[in-house]
């Protein structure tokens, strides 16, 4: 079974919005199993959406469309695709109900507009939408399935993983299927050993295994099939189970929950607290941090200390340990995490100092050098790592690598070192290797 | 004349990654008053290809094809469009002699497959590729002008500008027509009052002005053309000279120069420096200004002082003014910023606090509410603004205002205030009014 997705709205086509929704789709129909032939993209014009619709219908078994489901006078998907395979548009009591429930509960009173989101082509099944006003719908015309669900990204997601994918997966061969999917967030490896380490789980039945790179992160995304949502439900937490079984730490998290949040939420059950001295991540690891509302309750501030003079005056470095090995050392990570714990009374302080580039480097501190120190109730640990990439991928995988010290130190599990870690990608590094 | 754009590649269709490339082309060509009615993508096959190329031949008098130019067994662009209209493939010395000289100065040796990327289609134009080793081409069939492009973002955005768009804007009523265009970009006003000031400006015939929020700053995209490009430089430069009269230090720079560098190269320029206090932003000023290299010419560094107690011990803010006017105040602004200038012995100090939610604001002091203040040699200068953002933008919107006051200092231009500081946007705030 082949696919093409169609995405329908002027704000593409005239570039405003770079579209999201294609790849995401595509991405989801080939965790099971369905290949996507074409993207294709048209304005809300009715004469270009009907051509786009039957050529659609004509080439491919499942047809993903997107947009033009909204309220207002320029929305026809619906509208156009009934007339383009002559149906008629029917009232669907219930959707009706829902909008106006939805607009009750907003305390704003529903207008005709809305009412129009409630009409379908004759046949269609309609597909609920429970976090916007559009509801999608399903049409099978000439042997092909045609799902139409909303532009809102957020809305469009909800209703491929909950409606859209289970109903194509019934029609797959050994069809009947539930499709169930997470995805587990790791760090510290990379994607090629990943793929190596989980070649047996991958190839299960009816279980697969996907993976995506978010650099610095690797995401694995178990999907299973079963012939009920228990059953699928019940394949999907073994997989996982297996998966975090092999992995252990690796596997930071789960779904969205992004690893300064993890160690956000380890540091308030705990207690703990944490504060920063950041050399060449020059706020980056704060700034991860502060992005999640509540953090206060346990990130107690940070220093970025550029200047040698800021690495004294405020967090204490002696001078003759700058003097005698560099602000790039071993020696001196450790007096940043030491010295910034001490200032600012935290459970754990956490030093970056490093060599970021493109610039500054030297046949004994090579760019791409840094020193992360991690000073605890019980000590300081520190180590070193070269990652050979570019300024800005330096300072993203440096910046995490200090939060999963943190993490793995909430958790007491060892902390990674140059030889567990392996950040991978496009223009990755080999793997930083212990010098 | 209406445009198609067709990108190709299995890893589109794949959904590895998001098409950039189709917003951006569809973007440029509106600049030029051509419309996009179509985008389509398809894999890596030579079928597809072929009915894809005959179909946006059949519908579109532009058609911009991307991808599938590299050496590679699947990269097969050229070819199938040979093919698909009935040309022979023709070896294009220059371009040879151009790919063999780029390897030559990585220090590498050619292989046949990069000597594949000099054969074009007979009777196409070849497209020179400055920064990569596939060269484009232009070929006219069924009186539609074909260009096809790298697919690498970066090179296909340079041959758009450079190569293909003159070639487009030739061809349009009113040709000949030579296209040059600059991208200005402004902070501190909202789109609206940007687009009703320059309205006149906008409307002068061969000069048009794009818009663009790219939160939280507007760029403006004057386009000029020209019989020659002698005349369409001269008249961008005259357009240029214009709304940078009218909008005075509104706009902080051109082209791909980002705040942070601008604010960078002036305290380079004149020797300051600078150091930040930051609570509300968390670390992201000091994170803008340090991912350009070179930073440490003229950043000392920072102190992310999240708790109270940071605020004392770090930055010496007095307990008692903490006490009495509470953290988000204009006294303890001025004292933090005074204070971090103090420690580092920067030129400038600079400070940020308040209330970036979702939590935490009262009716006196509501979410949204943000006190900076700017030490330097001559005094201090303290404002606040209300915000009413969601976290994220609240945090980028006041980090760019300290920057931006950072700028205006160093010119000697005023500071920006919260009746000039209008942000815009989809979720954008009717503007910072005083409180």
């Amino acid at each position: 079974m082949k696919a093409e997705i169609l995405t329908i709205g002027d704000e593409l086509l005239r570039g405003e919005i770079v579209d999201s929704n294609k790849s995401f789709l595509s991405e989801r129909l080939l965790g099971i199993d369905v290949e996507t032939d074409w993207h294709s993209s048209v304005r809300d014009d009715p004469a270009a959406m009907a051509d786009a619709f039957r050529r659609a219908v004509e080439r491919a078994g499942v047809v993903l469309v997107s947009g033009g489901l909204g309220p207002t006078r320029d929305d026809l998907t619906v509208e156009v695709l009934a007339q383009t395979f002559g149906r008629r548009l029917v009232l669907d009591e219930p959707s009706l109900a829902l909008i106006r429930g939805f607009f009750r509960a907003l305390g704003r009173g529903m207008t005709e507009n809305n009412a129009k989101q409630a009409w379908f082509p004759e046949g269609a099944e309609v597909l609920p939408n429970p976090i916007g006003t559009a509801p999608g719908c399903l049409l099978e015309v000439e042997g092909s399935l045609v799902f139409c669900m909303p532009g809102v990204p957020r809305e469009l997601m909800k209703m491929m993983d909950e409606q859209v994918l289970p109903r194509i997966a019934a029609r797959l061969p050994g069809g009947g299927a539930v499709v169930r999917a997470r995805l587990l967030r790791t760090f510290g490896t990379g994607e090629s050993m990943l793929d190596a380490e989980l070649k047996d789980v991958a190839a299960q039945g009816d279980v697969s295994l996907g993976f995506r790179t978010n650099f610095p992160d690797n995401y694995l995304r178990p999907v299973a099939r079963g012939a009920s949502a228990q059953e699928a439900e019940a394949k999907l937490a073994q997989v996982c189970a297996e998966l975090r079984e092999r992995l252990g730490a690796i596997v930071y998290g789960e779904g969205e929950e992004t690893l300064a949040q993890v160690v956000g939420r380890l540091l308030r059950a705990s207690g703990h607290t944490l504060a920063l001295a950041e050399s060449c991540t020059g706020g980056l690891v704060a700034q991860l941090v502060t992005e999640t509302p509540g953090a206060s309750d346990y990130f107690l501030g940070g220093v970025v200390a550029y200047a040698n003079a800021a690495k004294q005056e405020l967090l204490g470095v002696p001078a003759d340990l700058l003097a005698e090995h560099g602000a790039v050392s071993d020696a001196v990570a450790r007096a940043m995490a030491e010295g910034v714990r001490a200032r600012f009374g935290a459970t754990w302080g956490v030093a970056t100092t490093g060599i970021s580039g493109p610039g500054g480097g030297s046949a004994e501190k090579p760019v791409g050098l840094v020193h992360l120190a991690l000073a605890g109730p019980s000590g300081t640990h520190a180590d070193h790592f070269v990652f050979p990439l570019d300024r800005e991928r330096h300072r993203r995988l440096v910046a995490q690598a200090a939060l999963d010290w943190v993490r793995r130190a909430e958790l007491g599990e060892p902390l990674l070192g140059p030889t567990l870690l392996r950040a991978r990608g496009g223009a990755a590094p080999p793997g930083g290797a212990r010098r």
